[in-house]
């Protein structure tokens, strides 16, 4: 084996199984954040984080996240009330990805249109055989009074 | 409101609240998969899928993805027996990212370390206060008798 096939080796050994925190950010700057429910672990939505928005979700035990569609800094629930209260992160094998497992204040909704999770649409497959979407839950606040700047 | 105003959000109500399946696949084509346990919810991998991906999955009921490393087709376990069998197939609310609940096949492990989720180690604040990575799973299989063409 050659000193370079050793040095990566020891790069991907050390990043899987070792014990510091080297987040791989990609070339936004970002790692996606998959956030579920502490309670069942319901996934309630994804987000993506830059290193500021990790440091001070550690730092403060709320989440933050990185906003790609206003390009700033996000702390979840600000506006709705619906901040998230971490009770764990974990981190995957190759550091590009994390789980957040949080409690959800206020209406305990985290999708902006009102629902507990993004993911209230299942797909089904149809008689014709295409398939297509099916929602299984209902608003638990209205977003037209909550989120009156937009 | 203009029409330009109104045909958007014509188009924002259809993807949020329609039954349409339209995902929206990113410049590279893809859309991110995040992959649960259908027993108990526990985030098993992330990973990515193209339109091809998708819809082998929805015709065989067994998950495939994109291999971004690879920059091809992989049906998930192929090598290592540790095949997804399909329960449940979610969108979130702008269509960019799914849900799947599978049952694992074979040593009902989905990480390529071997352990049963890629998210293996929590972040855990030591006594310096810098954050730091700690597993609490074992591998539940041999990656180097498994993956033997790496």
């Amino acid at each position: 084996m050659t000193t370079s096939t050793n040095a990566a080796n020891d790069a991907k050994a050390a990043l899987e199984e070792g014990a510091a925190l080297t987040p791989r950010y990609d070339a936004n700057g970002l790692i996606t954040a998959v956030v579920t429910d502490a309670r069942d672990n319901e996934v309630l939505m994804l987000a993506h984080m830059n290193a500021q928005a990790l440091k001070l979700t550690l730092d403060t035990g709320i989440a933050h996240y990185w906003s790609r569609s206003r390009n700033s800094l996000w702390k979840k629930g600000e506006t709705s009330g619906n901040l998230q209260t971490v009770d764990e992160i974990r981190i995957d094998c190759d550091q590009d990805a994390v789980v957040l497992k949080v409690r959800v204040s206020g209406a305990d909704a985290t999708c902006h249109t009102g629902r507990k999770s993004c993911f209230y649409r299942k797909i089904v497959t149809g008689n014709s055989g295409s398939p297509r979407l099916e929602a299984d839950s209902e608003p638990l606040f209205d977003p037209a009074t909550v989120y009156t700047d937009h």
